[in-house]
């Protein structure tokens, strides 16, 4: 067993961490390990928004001139494909996008930027969003439980580490963060908006985070489960899962939440594939703790999975994830072309 | 609002809450406060324990005789009674006194001591047992959520907090011991049984708990419940409670929990009461807090907790309380007399 902090990134602890040397957790996890040269990774979520069908054809057009983009030199190590219908009632599909090297990105953002910069996005009947984050190592964490087919970054990291020993325990993803090892990763200030032409729809928004603007991607895989596994799984823990997923997209804001994004993932034709995640945006990680430790849906999420892995005596084949990262101001940029204004990072902003 | 840690015992603390400074609860809760003169307590459990219709009626009779002790000049300021029957089926009742001047409990004790050494009580059909805690102030925590009519060692400490800041998130109890400010709390070497003339039953059997053992009373009062509310405690909180209760009594050791007992208070003359509390004495605080955040059963008591508050928007009837003990080897005497060999501390020791 091993700490999920990198020996290199390991610093003298100014704040404990929650758990004593000699605990041991309930069952094995892992974290995504890289060499100690990669110092950044860019996170590039891009979306297309529509509302009817005729438009959603065309977003799913969009959707895959995106992806098209992504194999231009310089293009990104890894990506998926994901869907989800919004509060709002829009369908959303999103490609996510990870590069191990930011200068690689930079030079394939400069390629592909006049496409996006370009006043025809505005004039479609369809919306577009990009939203950029670039967090340093010490500013963020991977879980899986399982050490092959690493999800998210952990496909672009290139390593696993051995298990790991802070998780399991209300706590262990500030744990499991570098930074925190001598920071309380406390935010600052609001959210602002940078500018816009007009309102939205049909504008151009631009949304500054503040300091430790936290986002989790958490999610499932249910494709390998069967027999009583499955049956759990979607009878038991989904239907819990989508009333968390559904607080947070509809009651978000009383606790910290500013976006939340249940979304399925999909193949480059757009089919549901049998794998979903959460993607959410906290105002600082201390909310998104306190409403995972506190609030009845996520207990009951939290509570039907340690349920699930006793009865299944810790033998899953339901794969596992998550990535949380804790963003520095610099580090974050989300723009929305003619978009509704409850769209990611500009819900709860005036506009 | 002010912190758990009352001003005398503040001291640097190299161990960071869990929680920033801007932290504010969902709720307010309260903490039981004593003069800074107040540097220990005496807590201790006074047991009978029978089988059967004709011992049930001489154990309540030798419980009267116990409490009628209290009465005695040095005896304690505030005691409890309650009854619960143990999983191999033994009728149990406590009386549960507190004392907030050792010296006076030294001298109380030297006036019955005879009592509880003389040979008659190894001859009786029915056991007593003796389980007696003096944690210095720096060792404990209380929570309630009401300041007036405070149970169990808030009884007699003569004062209580304003609204406090470190509760209603895991680690809450930690953050609120003031040793716990520059200590993991940690547990030593395993229990020790010092010495028995025979085996149990018949025997005088005396346990040395190790350092740390963590001993919690955690209660309930419904006495002023009404309408939605009792009827949500009753039909849904107590089934799991109970459920949680039952887990640690029976399979307790798989968690480090040594004993657990779900009691209900009852009156001078046996009559049960509106208020119950499970008292559990466990290795450590870790593996206490491991069981309450991550254990199917204590996160359904949990979990239905929070959804039931909100549901009557913060407006409770029922009273809830509890105190957590960490206690130095020194400052614990379990004493079992006849008892039979799972009973409390002796649960697990090869007798």
């Amino acid at each position: 067993m091993e700490s999920a902090i990198p020996k290199n990134l390991e610093c003298p602890r100014t704040r404990a961490r929650r758990v004593a040397d000699s605990y041991v957790p309930p069952y094995p996890a892992y974290t995504a390990r890289a060499l100690p040269a990669l110092e950044r990774v860019v996170m590039g979520y891009f979306g297309v928004q529509a509302s009817g069908a005729e438009a959603q054809l065309k977003s799913q057009a969009a959707l895959t001139t995106i992806v098209r983009g992504f194999a231009d030199t310089d293009g990104p190590g890894h990506h998926d494909l994901a869907h989800f219908v919004d509060a709002a009632g829009y369908d959303n599909r999103i490609a996510i996008a990870y590069w191990r090297d930011p200068v690689a990105f930079a030079r394939w953002r400069s390629h592909s930027d006049g496409w996006w910069q370009a006043d025809e996005r505005l004039h479609e009947d369809i919306g577009f969003f990009r939203e950029i984050i670039s967090p340093g190592v010490e500013h963020f964490e991977t879980l899986y439980n399982s050490v092959d087919r690493l999800e998210g970054v952990g496909a672009i990291m290139g390593g696993v580490s051995r298990e790991i020993q802070e998780h399991a325990y209300w706590g262990a993803a500030r744990d499991r963060i570098p930074l925190a090892q001598s920071d309380a990763l406390e935010p600052s200030r609001p959210r602002t908006m940078l500018g816009n032409d007009s309102a939205p729809p049909g504008a151009r928004v631009r949304i500054a985070g503040h300091e430790h603007v936290t986002i989790i991607r958490s999610g499932q895989d249910w494709t390998e489960t069967d027999g009583k596994e499955r049956e759990l799984y979607l009878r038991q823990m989904e239907p819990v899962l989508r009333e968390g997923m559904e607080f947070l997209r509809d009651q978000g804001d009383k606790v910290g939440c500013y976006s939340n994004r249940y979304m399925r993932h999909i193949d480059a034709a757009g089919r549901p594939l049998e794998k979903t995640f959460g993607l959410s945006h906290w105002h600082s990680l201390s909310n998104l703790e306190a409403w995972a430790e506190s609030h009845p849906t996520h207990l009951a999420i939290f509570g039907g999975f340690m349920r699930m892995v006793q009865e299944l005596e810790f033998q899953l084949k339901l794969r596992l994830y998550h990535e949380v990262s804790i963003l520095n101001v610099g580090e974050q940029e989300y723009e929305y072309i003619n978009c509704h204004p409850a769209t990611g990072m500009m819900r709860g902003i005036a506009i």
